[in-house]
């Protein structure tokens, strides 16, 4: 309701319609009082939705993982700084220009695995900086703020969906699909990227079946990727991230796709604890290894996986569930939430810019040379 | 209290007291009232013992596995017959010779993939079956079974014991040790066959950090054997199953040390689900891969790993903890309880005879011979 004095608002009006879109799963949509997210602690079991109206809040709401995913905490981001904006008192754009700063720096500090976070970030700064430099009015910058995160709403869906169409032609007419954490609808605006991989073969006409990893710790495979992929009636089996190899043996899997969080200049890729395991696995069964990511997620200024900053989660989240202990008091627990595969794992990176393949130091450079 | 009127009272009252030892963890033990369990599925958090007075309790301790650890199960089904026995109604050995094997059968049927479990019973039926032949009174028989089954519990802490001294030396003086699932006190009579290896290590005055799997869907590692290794005051890390390849690849995993359910003639091993998984990786990272296992584990009847049968669990295990549902209704659900990790990737099996290397066909069948 905080916008209705502001000058957002009709801004804000308008989008509000646009962005909540039917038939698909609405991980974060922003409304007439602010964002809305649907919160990812407590599905499957209930369908909930929580309302940021303030910037703090939206950062909130990423650290305690309501929203995760590499590219939906960019483009949440993005949305959170925009209601800074669109909350400031500050009546100018000089006067505004240290908050919006702060409200950079916040959500910055919030992960440090994923990049979209900080690409996003960016690009934010980048459109501020000369618009409050050349004297806009810092209406018109609020109302510029907010159709940029709007923007990258809709480019995030359109990358999927061509990452989608790229990515569903790698995968085998009929078979199994192995995925890790959920690189969903539920991880990025919409579509998915490594299910958006699954969800475009499927559109083709290919006969897929889903081994989805539960993922521990916070069971995104479990939770996340079961529900959206049973709402697509997408055929899925939940698996213990230990019961990979056997299946692989058996001659279940015929593919492996996931999503990324961050990916060097040399094909590093950082995603999910467990991703590792998943690609040696692979590697061993002679099973390809797919990484599915927007071209926000790859990080040319990072040379290798070395240099990627990797998240320590608090340990609850390993010694309890649901509120009962599992391991006996003191013991130690590691938590990281993320590995780094490296690239010589991996078969291909699939991109909305196309597909690239080892060497990924010069694909990677040459792909950015060629789009960006 | 059933057998105070039974021939087999002395001889239980005289193991109740030989057989509760101090400074063992109390997995099984014969007591005046039957055989006593520490309740497995309780712990870490909770201290509670339940007391079997029939073999069909037994049974159902066994399957439900309030007890587990293939050597443990060993054990737990020849007092099972011993209970049996020392409860019949019959009045000769040939009246009780079709309930003798009625009662084998029932613990037969509790779980297919630890060999252990049919050793121990094929070990009762050898001696029963001339002893009634040969018309030896029942009750001597009774005595007889009871004393077999009280000899097993102590050789299998011995085999413990030994599999220790020899595996203690094959670790590092100083590092980590990751093992998988729990193959300690609690899997066997006492003192443990991979976790023996490591107290042995640690008794050797070797510097031993351990990693334990918390290994999914039971949570043995995170419960189980970091209970037990606390205890013993050794250094303990729980980690979730994803979690070892980066691990091993952060230089923290200097050796793997895993129990065994079953042992095919070619060395390949069924364990607990994902071991597997974690040969792999221990392979990959140029890690020795170390299986400890009395010699009743060892099946040189079942050519290679590919005859094991390997139990399928009741799907509540994967969907639910602690009666909180995980996963969406009605999505597929794995959950084999056991894999099997081919020959190749085991550096050496490690039992109470001596340490045995690849070729295993060869090598196994030899010790066989040797100390057969």
């Amino acid at each position: 309701m905080w916008f209705r004095s502001s000058a957002g608002r009709s801004a804000a009006r308008l989008f509000a319609t646009i962005y909540t879109k039917s038939g698909m799963v609405p991980t974060l949509s922003w409304t007439e009082d602010g964002v809305r997210f649907i919160d990812q602690t407590k599905l499957p079991l209930e369908e909930s939705y929580v309302l940021a109206t303030t910037y703090e809040q939206v950062a909130k709401i990423i650290v305690t993982m309501v929203v995760r995913g590499a590219p939906a905490i960019g483009v949440s981001a993005a949305y959170g700084i925009a209601l800074g904006a669109l909350k400031t008192k500050a009546e100018s754009a000089q006067e505004f220009a240290p908050e919006f700063e702060k409200i950079c720096a916040r959500l910055a500090g919030t992960r440090p695995t994923a990049v979209n976070l900080f690409w996003a970030i960016d690009r934010m700064k980048a459109l501020f900086a000369p618009l409050a430099g050349s004297g806009t009015p810092l209406d018109e910058i609020k109302h510029r703020l907010l159709a940029e995160a709007h923007a990258m709403y809709e480019e995030d869906i359109a990358a999927c969906r061509t990452m989608g169409a790229f990515g569903g032609a790698l995968l085998p007419k009929e078979g199994g699909v192995l995925t890790h954490c959920n690189a969903g609808a539920l991880a990025t605006c919409g579509y998915g990227t490594a299910l958006g991989v699954i969800r475009a073969a499927v559109e083709q006409g290919k006969q897929i079946h889903v081994y989805a990893d539960e993922t521990r710790p916070f069971l995104q495979g479990a939770r996340l990727t079961a529900w959206e992929l049973m709402a697509d009636g997408i055929a899925t089996t939940v698996i213990c991230d230990n019961m990979a190899a056997s299946l692989m043996r058996a001659g279940k899997i015929q593919a492996v796709v996931v999503g990324a969080d961050r990916i060097a200049a040399n094909g590093d890729t950082a995603n999910k604890i467990g991703t590792y395991n998943v690609a040696i696995l692979a590697k061993e069964h002679g099973i390809p290894f797919y990484v599915a990511a927007p071209w926000s997620t790859i990080d040319l200024a990072t040379p290798t996986g070395d240099a990627i900053p990797i998240e320590e989660r608090p340990q609850v989240e390993v010694t309890h569930h649901a509120g009962k202990q599992l391991t006996p008091n003191g013991v130690g627990i590691c938590n990281p939430a993320f590995d780094v595969t490296p690239a010589k794992y991996v078969t291909a990176i699939i991109t909305e810019r196309g597909v690239l393949r080892a060497p990924y130091t010069d694909s990677l450079r040459e792909m950015e040379l060629v789009a960006g």
